[in-house]
């Protein structure tokens, strides 16, 4: 199995976590993002979204962070990280669309915005994030984790672009349940971390 | 099993589509939008992102109109729809994740401007919409369906907003396989219509 990966991307950082996690052997190859090695041949081909990560398994290629989650644990991970019961798998589900949609358009965007010069509406993204640190907050006010009664794959996939707020100018701060909640994947066995986290 | 829902939202239309595709009854409880009902109990508490469709089966309160597809394939829809292998099941996922990402930035915005007058920048949602098209022309190029060789929740997902891109100021136009592949949804058994599409 290869990853295709940017030590920078909280999207590739994600996988290499659950790759960990579940002590899953893997290959990793490091992408030159900024000579844009992700926009040409054969990197365009595996993926013609032009972004990392990519997974490579076989015969089967994969593009974006989140469906890899999904194979991984589906694949390797087992039960624990997601479950196959259609209601239990379902709330996991919905804190993935978070990670893919609300956290990209918030935190992640901020961040793109404050660290690699991203053109894009800075104040619409920290507002975005504000939004998503209260819903998170509300959310684990009286629970560990986000989707079920232990850490799934919605921890795994929601985790990095909030936990790196601050490099997009929207802290965790006055959150104390999000960052007790950040604290308690970090205390996950075979936990790795990233720059700046 | 009840849908909280507005017609003219193509997020609401893609569950109410798959329940009939799937020939599965349900109660549709319209949701007056205009007048914030979403924004208040008892609907906020249900969904505290506050938005629709919200589906209800049981004791399980669902947000996210993929989420919903998920649940409804793996409880309802059956193997056809969305495979419990991991592989082919991934595949099914990079779409719903199109859908949730690349597709609400590019022909969702950009109706959500023109059509409900949201501010928001509608130059980037056309911009993102085109490349929308473009990566869904491409994919299409040699395929009937965009994640296996039959149709799954990853066309139910992507289809609506893309079809109603000209409510946003990005039809289809010379886009032909993306055109036909509208057509062959359209042709499906059970296939109902929404306003406009």
């Amino acid at each position: 199995m290869e990853l295709y990966d940017l030590e920078l991307s909280g999207n590739c950082y994600k996988v290499r976590l659950f790759l960990s996690l579940i002590q899953k052997d893997y290959t990793l190859i490091p992408v030159d993002f900024l000579d844009g090695e992700h926009t040409r041949p054969p990197l365009s081909d595996m993926n013609p979204f032009k972004e990392i990560p990519i997974l490579s398994d076989g015969d089967l290629t994969l593009r974006d962070s989140q469906a890899i989650l999904i194979y991984l644990a589906r694949k390797y991970g087992g039960e624990a990280w997601l479950p196959t019961e259609a209601g239990a798998q379902a709330q996991v589900m919905e804190w993935l669309m978070m990670a893919e949609n609300e956290i990209a358009r918030g935190p992640n965007d901020a961040r793109l915005h404050d660290k690699f010069g991203f053109k894009l509406d800075q104040a619409l993204a920290v507002k975005k994030a504000q939004r998503v640190l209260a819903l998170l907050e509300a959310r684990l006010e009286s629970r560990d984790w986000l989707a079920l009664d232990r850490p799934t794959i919605a921890d795994i996939a929601c985790f990095p672009y909030v936990a790196l707020g601050h490099e997009g100018g929207v802290p965790v701060g006055d959150h104390p349940n999000v960052a007790a909640w950040i604290d308690r994947i970090k205390a996950l066995d075979n936990f790795i971390t990233m720059p700046e986290l």
